[in-house]
């Protein structure tokens, strides 16, 4: 069966989540039914990161099997079209041999979480940044960020209902970045703990608003603890930029 | 009666536009209500540029004069609590002398239009992107555009509605520049003649997709005729970033 690698963009906001769930419409039923309309097939379609409810992707990648060997153009053209009305598209169609795995290959996933510091409410990127009415010291929150990267135990920066065997990843870059009112968080790893860039984001807002220092931070991963670390930042200011492998 | 320079942030899909009309709602009246609500007043907002039905606004200018002399903070919190939920922003409001106006005395407007070039539809940037499914070639566009800056009769790149006196006009600046897939049109000029900036976006879209050379608009431009421009791009490419004084 030809496996087909494709990258996709979606707006998080109508769904539960890329998987499948009782509760509401995923991205990965509205790609697997877009699959069934396009060719009949029921076919499972794997994703690299299992984004959250709400979260954004502007790089996902997933892979799936298809009895008939498509040309990649018509894959893309085709589920694209099937998607619709759904925020859903696919930007990119190959072939790629049967070992490739979207989630077990991947390398790296690159996150961009996006906050909006003015005082007026976002109007052309509403649903896309999180809306904070206060000031932001950007050089202070590139120095928290900076004391993040690196091989640690972020049991601090990870959901209490995280599922992963352990707490210790490589962080490969935690970057701040401004443009207009705009700060931008780009968040680089092999793999992320569930939550852990919207702790980030939302300990890091606390360094930029002057209540925590970055010596509070580095405290905070040394701690271990949950409770230490800063709040969960809403979902929609979080978009999956892209994958490698 | 103090004036008030605001600057404004708006999503001009839901809009006939920014001037009061009897066929739908106005930018200008969603101001102009959302200015009744804060402190009972029945002020004229007035606008650097009228944009048209569909048209986006990262950066509008205008100025309205109110009796009481208010802090300014209050006035751009106090119309953003009462513009909800219109998608439209007071990004900043600052006291101004008597003999500003917000149209006259504007000396630059620029704005941007996006062409998102790929086969996918765009899915965060819906409503904001023209979406053209052939490759475009940025550099013929580029080559095309720069044809186009300077002191000429642009006759041909006006709306055959175009109330201006004048077809004459002087154009500053037309880049052409590219982010991946996105092909972004920046336009500046002390003013614009009606759909300036959509007809250089569909002529210049021709070029990119090889249907018309530069030289092509070369000839358009010195045809002083409509009717030898390109079309009309969307509305929904077009924004206006900044007014200058």
């Amino acid at each position: 069966m030809p496996r087909y690698r494709l990258t996709l963009e979606y707006d998080g906001e109508p769904f539960v989540g890329w998987q499948r769930q009782d509760n509401g419409p995923s991205v990965q039923q509205a790609m697997e039914e877009a699959v069934v309309r396009f060719c009949g097939e029921h076919a499972v379609v794997n994703a690299a990161g299992r984004t959250d409810a709400g979260v954004h992707a502007a790089g996902q990648v997933v892979h799936l099997d298809l009895q008939r060997d498509w040309a990649p153009e018509t894959v893309r053209d085709a589920l694209n079209f099937h998607l619709r009305p759904a925020p859903v598209a696919v930007l990119e169609a190959r072939r790629v041999a049967g070992d490739f795995h979207a989630r077990f290959s991947a390398r790296s996933r690159s996150y961009r979480y996006r906050i909006l510091a003015r005082p007026a409410p976002p109007v052309l990127d509403r649903g896309r940044v999180w809306w904070v009415r206060t000031p932001l010291d950007p050089a202070a929150m590139a120095e928290a960020a900076a004391l993040l990267v690196g091989h640690h135990d972020f049991t601090s920066f990870r959901s209490t209902m995280c599922q992963a065997d352990s707490p210790v990843k490589t962080l490969d870059r935690l970057d701040v970045r401004t443009d207009g009112a705009e700060i931008r968080i780009e968040a680089q790893a092999r793999s992320f703990l569930h939550n852990q860039v919207r702790i980030f984001a939302g300990t890091l807002k606390r360094v930029g608003e002057g209540a925590w220092t970055p010596s509070d931070v580095a405290a905070a991963l040394a701690a271990r603890n949950r409770a230490r670390g800063g709040p969960t930042a809403p979902a929609h200011g979080l978009c999956l930029m892209a994958v490698g492998y």
